[in-house]
């Protein structure tokens, strides 16, 4: 892993999310994932025991959090932070192109 | 910092890069950087206490690794990881447009 591109090795159609692993440490997992038109089942809630910084850089997605009113709409760019235990569920992901996320989970308090 | 985008808050001109952290535990600092032409100064290197996670996301720039022969060109979503104490420089960046980078610096061993 000295070198790679995050908009490549991508399959062109997925039946799955993929999850990659980048780089691993004690401290932190940094990921890809790669959606296309995924969402979390219905009625169901990640929630989990790390933390996590996730910023989307391709694609949209919709992401819900249990105790906010609003979804929010993820574009290229943007990022948001999830405490651990927040629970939270991917509404859509674009069902027209990839979707490209890299997030870090971590687990020690800011 | 519950969310944010990395393409935002961007100054019209940079007189200077942008150093900005997002991020940091004892295990990691997460930073995004901005660059408009701006290069390493002649002669010299970056030499780093941390190994760096980087991917830039616009733009382009050239890295050089003191035990390289040949320069790296940088296109978006292109990333590499950079060992504590290898000697690198950036021998230019796109003067026309923003470059973009996240940078991870951290310490511990895979």
């Amino acid at each position: 892993m000295r070198q790679g591109n995050l908009f490549s090795r991508i399959p062109p159609r997925l039946s799955e999310e993929i999850f990659e692993t980048l780089l691993e440490t004690s401290g932190f997992r940094l990921e890809r994932i790669i959606s296309e038109g995924q969402a979390t089942p219905p009625g169901q809630w990640y929630d989990q025991d790390t933390r996590e910084w996730v910023v989307l850089l391709r694609g949209s997605a919709g992401l819900r959090f249990e105790n906010e009113g609003e979804l929010r709409v993820l574009r290229p760019g943007d990022y948001v932070h999830i405490e651990a235990h927040e629970r939270h569920r991917v509404e859509w992901t674009d069902p027209q192109e990839k979707t490209i996320w890299l997030a870090i989970h971590y687990r020690e308090k800011l």
